[in-house]
């Protein structure tokens, strides 16, 4: 550690010697309290001259005479804070470095908080140039995503990290306050919820397992469990069990799909969001509350994370939007159509659609897309056909051809939110259910006074996409996985 | 809906008669606010004839000539609300049916909310007395998980799910408020970071895919990521990743064991709770930050779940421990003695212990349990041998064979977390690595400007058997995955 406690009250020129000489520990300035950078710059100029220590990163170095500037973050927040060593440091203290520093706080010429310091630590220097995350200089998503370890040295990467942690908080504190139950339904499963065959399948590594564990009529690899196990698509059936019963229940949770997929929208792992509410039997009931939770999930993460949100929407749009036009939306109601409605939209402007619409193929994204465009706000669209719709879904009471359930779509994303009311009655799901094997402990529900249940799937990466302008749904998750992907 | 309006004002011998011939809908009965049973039995007695209704499963039927008493519980509470019909209703309002009802708040002679009820919907009735879960009964825990579907209708498990919500809020909020930011660390993974062997294989199931994204040099079993891989046994090492620029972070994840095992606190899909905090390098700081949170948490969720504890340490004790002598240890320090003081204690104890102790083995779980039984407090054992530990942890500055670690050990269940100051320095670190090239990632990071990180894994099943004296671990998770079964 050079210790320079006093040097400011001497000159500049006396400041080298004396620190190489002297590096004694200062105690009183060793347990000034650890402040995080956030935390810091906030502090009001009354306390000028008080000591604190920081932890964190050299984004920027200038060296002066006698004199040293750093810029230093540690990830609390964008900003950094700049830190200034009365000496010239010695080559170790480089961009990507991490210290330790305690000091006096000071206010800059234009009035914001600067740390003066009084003894400083290396605690590991960075080997430089290789260092591949230079913060000054732009780098491109693609880039940064070839160090998925070193992201959070980024700080686009790392403003949407926290921005994740308060979006997952608004939903964890909306649940909460609805009286709902997290519920973390199960990752193992031996059935198929949307029974789409885009599944991963699983069994211990070891050979040796499996072969002690084997029982008559099972083949080994299905020897753990006495039967082939999945990794969950969607949390919705297991949810319902525990709906009946708790009336209220949700689910934020990994769900994973085995598909050969480059899009910016999709993720082999992904995380989910999902709702199921007891005794709710009618549609726009569940559209209201998804609404309800969008709107108000945002506002908080808004409130909490405006800082970051709206650095990160300038960094990611070419053209700048403003803040407001880009949630112009929170106050407005959000427009419900029905299927029938949006395919007749998208026949009337035909010549805009790049794939034409087949009402029995539902919505392409780019049919997606040019609806919210067209209505200029996120949309629900509402009674999709039943064929074209999983079995879990309620017919409707006038069109049995139609089933109680909605899409909402958002701009450029297109599906953010799927739902539906579930069919409760035993005899119509029986008639519609393709596995009944496998779940009759789902269709056993039915049995023994059963509710009608509604719910949805919200995808928490698509909603961060959305809200931070992020064209690559790789670049709101920490370690994505995608086709030939998993290596970090 | 039979609609009992008005029939509170008249005899009870026209009750029925009415009921049949007139079943009008009054809307405005139809549109009294829906409660849940938790805020009606809240409400104060001078509401008393205010318009409610509620929707609930019924626990209850006490038939009369001319009154049916109901007992309703929706999942928001362990109670149930008594509601009264002004008539002998038909057999299927039977125990475990669903119903909706609304009427005029009252109150029983004991001045207990009750709702006397002027319309009634039969939502479902319930398969009787085929229903397995009838609520009078007294069910054994192994019982009640042959019924995993229908489990949030059995008392003691729905007060176990509330209480599990609340824990996980509780640990949330601390996590916040003490500035971390919640990272999900990824489930599927292509390195093992335990090295245990014990982990689950993943591929995806169609053999096509599996086909069609076949690469050269890569066997067709791991052709969708190119590579083997795993779930997850723990996110430490991601987690560190993302310590290293965000400070504070923490993960509350699935993980996975695939091991053999029919013990009472192991299952193969469990629930984690890691934290990692950067520029932390003393272990007794690390112990101390999760004293706090351990502390904290569980405060936090006494006071939020005081009624569901109190109730579910009575249900799950032989001898009922008063709630106030069961958490006597959250106002004093937890004690911490190093490995060698806790072999010393168990040799001089040996009479009492089943198992020998052996330095080079660690302690088995009767060792833990005497431990804490002895000191009569949750305790850290810290500084374990070097060489029965993981290789990320860091060697003592004084004493190189033992490494800066602690378990963290409470009544009955033994270890509840284990933690460790992280080995950063590259070259101590690439002397125990056992699987370089695949953690190449992992040991790169010590190159950019690293720093030290203290981290811990905490098991919350574990905790929650712990708060709640449960002594099956598949009895605090909605869907228990164990070897041989994951059929719901």
């Amino acid at each position: 550690m050079l210790n320079l406690t006093n040097i400011w009250k001497r000159s500049f020129s006396s400041i080298i010697k004396d620190a190489v000489k002297a590096p004694v520990k200062n105690k009183s300035d060793l347990k000034s309290p650890v402040m995080r950078v956030k935390d810091l710059l906030c502090l009001p100029k009354s306390l000028e001259n008080s000591k604190y220590s920081i932890n964190g990163w050299v984004t920027q170095v200038r060296k002066m005479k006698n004199l040293t500037f750093l810029s230093v973050n540690d990830g609390s927040c964008k900003d950094d804070l700049q830190i200034i060593v009365p000496q010239k440091l010695p080559s170790e203290f480089n961009v990507g470095s991490s210290v330790k520093a305690s000091g006096a706080l000071g206010t800059t010429p234009k009035g914001q908080i600067e740390l003066q310091v009084s003894s400083i630590d290396l605690v590991n220097t960075c080997k430089y140039p290789e260092y591949p995350l230079i913060s000054k200089q732009q780098h491109l998503p693609q880039y940064v995503r070839e160090f998925l370890h070193l992201r959070t040295r980024h700080k686009p990467f790392a403003a949407t990290m926290r921005v994740r942690h308060s979006a997952q908080k608004a939903f964890h504190t909306f649940f909460d306050k609805e009286g709902f139950f997290n519920i973390h339904t199960p990752i193992l499963t031996s059935n198929d919820c949307e029974d789409s065959g885009e599944v991963f399948l699983t069994r211990p590594d070891s050979d040796k397992l499996l072969q002690e564990m084997q029982r008559e009529g099972v083949t080994k690899e299905s020897s753990y469990f006495d039967k082939k196990s999945f990794l969950t698509v969607s949390g919705q059936l297991h949810l319902e069990a525990m709906c009946l019963g708790l009336d209220k229940v949700f689910n934020f949770n990994p769900a994973f799909r085995a598909e050969n997929s480059k899009s910016p929208c999709h993720l082999a792992e992904f995380w989910m969001i999902e709702g199921e509410i007891a005794f709710m039997d009618q549609i726009l009931d569940l559209t209201s509350f998804v609404e309800s939770m969008i709107k108000n999930v945002t506002k908080n993460t808004l409130n909490s994370s405006a800082a970051d949100i709206n650095y990160l929407i300038k960094c990611n749009e070419a053209e700048s939007k403003e803040f407001d036009s880009k949630f112009k939306w929170i106050d407005k109601k959000f427009p419900v159509i029905s299927y029938q409605e949006a395919l007749n939209i998208l026949e009337a402007h035909s010549g805009q659609i790049k794939i034409p619409v087949k009402a029995s193929e539902g919505l392409a994204k780019n049919h997606e897309q040019f609806l919210t465009k067209h209505l200029d706000s996120p949309c629900f669209v509402a009674y999709f056909p039943k064929e074209i719709k999983p079995f879990y879904m309620k017919s409707n009471a006038e069109f049995p051809n139609l089933v109680d359930c909605f899409d909402f779509l958002v701009p450029e994303i297109g599906e953010l939110v799927g739902g539906s009311v579930r069919e409760f009655r035993l005899d119509a799901l029986l008639e519609s259910i393709p596995n009944k094997k496998d779940l009759e402990w789902y269709t056993d529900l039915r049995k023994y006074g059963s509710a009608c249940t509604s719910g949805f799937g919200l995808g928490f990466e698509r909603y961060l996409q959305w809200l931070l302008n992020v064209k690559n749904i790789r670049d709101v998750i920490s370690f994505p996985r995608w086709p030939h992907n998993c290596d970090t």
